[in-house]
């Protein structure tokens, strides 16, 4: 069985920590100077570790073995949040270094080919999974005309501006590959809740969104009366009510909802307002509650549309994404690692965050492993995993990378 | 009866209008240098008119009558919104001037003592009626300390800058008046909607509003389970909703509620909230549809916070104000003389709107009169009137003022 260095692992993944470091968490979005310094770091310890490393036109860094017969791809991001966590990302960067490094100094598994990945601007500063879209050929001329982050900067400015305008584009060649392993910290409360250590899982949630544009007319809120009103806000707030209300009615066990945005015009105490919007988001393993929902909200609207006043327009706010079922074949194989490793203590689960591996997926089989985030906290500077749960995740996707290759045909 | 002049009337107006024009609207808040500049040149019109003037401590511009006998106060404010009308208290401080010098040039109303007044910072950059209540006695140390605009700008900094800082502030003697009148656009439809020309005022509404706070968990929208959440806009929503729902039933016929800002921490499409506050202000003409209203309030927080997850906290915004009846017996000469001037044209109503007359009315015996909005339309550089409403409108308070002092004892 393949034998981690549990030392060298932590020490390489606090070393990634300090590049961007912000008290205890990690300030590295994509393509900005700590980003890119990492990403220079991660091609160094590729080739230290035997790997052919590029990194690509978008910023991908692919370190591709030099072994013979069907390759694992194993990885995640290195990017960050604009205030993000250490581990998001990074550990499963990391764990991918320290399987290479494993697999290549065991006898036993030494003839196996592993390359290790770390895709571009998964936490979406101009476009979510950006690199893995390019790498499997999705990432079209439209998607990356319009893109811009926050701040107004625009995609090919700061590709030039990371120096890597006019390197080529990397593409995986499916045929090379026998699967992709992402291993990632679970952002959520459900092992530690249950006492597991390792979360195999099973698939990616879909998730849709809809914005919500409610159109009225500005006024005083004092000469105004009540009949008269047209308030743009007082129909946010019933149709926002009553999608909470109507839900859970068409909900599957798992099916999350949100209407974390609101804007209102002006926004001021005195005055009637006449634009407000609302972004509802939902998110299921399966297609059908989804299109309960959007059955849900059309009705609502039609119905208060119908009534007069307030105008409400829903508009789909991005490209759906599906719900994606990882291959069975790894997961099995995770899961038997897991058992070896943890006897008892892995579950298989669904995720409900997206991940590289829900792009990756569409091009070649593809699985993920969990291991437990303190608190459930993720997406901010307090995230963390303890040590012994990071070291254990580690020990079974090794093992399981190890068992997937031993059972591949050689031949590509 | 006083003749007015219309065409110098409408120079005048057009004039002041002039002093930080912006296209169609005025830009001449509280203190800024249109301020001042318009404040000085109403001093120069209030002395040609032979009125003793002075610009004041808060920057009232207040022109005393040289007459013997009881007088009678009447103006308005010259200072604007941040993006404001050209009549909203224009209109009104216009007028007095005009009503000045109508009565002044007529042999039957030479002897009566008309004094006329601009208040300053009516529009609330610093605290709202700010100029009557120092004239009234009714503005406190605690209440000046505290006042900044929405810039940071420090009121005493304002009045350094304005160049007032050191002059005396001028306090009404309630024995020199027999009242007070202001004459202000409608500022709603109800005048232009049942073809009516003056209204005349029987109370200004009272104004009471409640900031609620919502304290929650921010979470992942794809990981954290409905049942495990906490989300601050969910609560929001509903409670926003319930009471669009709750207030009808025991409001009066005239009763006006407004939700118009809310605000969501960090507003973010996939991040359930963990913080939101939303103001609810409202209003009407006498106490006990607001007491009312409280009360659905205080059950619904109440019951909310019974269920757990989300904690609300619901404070009271600022000092409430009470409804406030204008004078009966100055009502009486001001309706007499606009059924004079436009038989069966014109009614009572109450203002849902605040003005300086509801601060007056604690020193002396007030009372107001409205002309039609054009669209009702108010805080907004489209704010218009017709020419015909607004000569007709200054008629009736010329006709009423006579009318006033003509029957009001000569000594003080």
């Amino acid at each position: 069985m393949p034998t981690i260095d549990p030392d060298r692992l932590l020490a390489d993944l606090r070393t990634l920590r300090s590049i961007g470091a912000q008290g205890p968490g990690v300030v590295r979005p994509a393509f900005s100077a700590p980003d890119m310094e990492a990403r220079r770091w991660l091609k160094a310890r590729y080739e230290e570790a035997g790997l052919e490393a590029t990194i690509d036109g978008v910023g991908n860094v692919l370190g591709r073995s030099r072994g013979r017969g069907k390759a694992l791809l194993i990885g995640s991001h290195s990017d960050t949040q604009p205030t993000g966590g250490w581990l998001d990302g990074a550990l499963g960067v990391i764990y991918a270094l320290e399987v290479v490094r494993t697999l290549a100094a065991d006898e036993a598994t030494r003839a196996f080919a592993v390359d290790a990945v770390s895709f571009q601007d998964e936490e979406s500063r101009f476009i979510g999974c950006l690199g893995s879209r390019s790498l499997i050929g999705a990432l079209t001329p439209e998607l990356e005309q319009g893109a811009v982050d926050r701040d107004g900067v625009k995609l090919g400015d700061a590709l030039r501006e990371a120096g890597i305008a006019d390197a080529p584009r990397l593409r995986l060649a499916p045929e090379r590959y026998a699967g992709f392993l992402e291993a990632h910290i679970e952002q959520g409360p459900h092992l530690e809740d249950t006492g597991k250590k390792i979360g195999v899982v099973s698939g990616i949630v879909g998730l849709r969104g809809v914005r919500f544009v409610f159109r009225g007319q500005q006024n005083h809120a004092g000469t105004t009366m009540m009949a008269r009103r047209r308030d743009a806000a007082t129909a946010l707030y019933e149709l926002a009510h009553r999608i909470n209300q109507e839900f859970p009615k068409v909900a599957a066990e798992r099916s999350v909802w949100t209407m974390g945005r609101a804007r209102i015009e002006p926004n001021a105490t005195s005055i009637v307002p006449g634009y407000a919007e609302l972004d509802l988001q939902f998110r299921d393993a399966s297609e059908a509650p989804l299109d309960a929902f959007e059955a849900v909200v059309e009705g609502l609207v039609a119905e208060m549309n119908a009534r007069g006043g307030v105008r409400i327009e829903a508009t789909r706010a991005r490209a759906p994404i599906a719900p994606t079922r990882m291959d069975e074949s790894l997961q099995w194989h995770i899961a038997q690692a897991a058992e070896r490793h943890a006897p008892g203590k892995w579950q298989r689960m669904p995720s409900g965050a997206f991940h590289d591996a829900g792009i990756v997926s569409a091009c070649i089989p593809s699985a993920m492993l969990f291991i437990p985030s303190i608190g459930g906290i993720s997406h901010d500077f307090a995230e963390d995993s303890r040590d012994d749960d990071i070291v254990l995740g580690c020990r079974v996707l090794a093992d399981a990378a190890a068992s997937i290759l031993a059972s591949t045909p050689r031949e590509r």
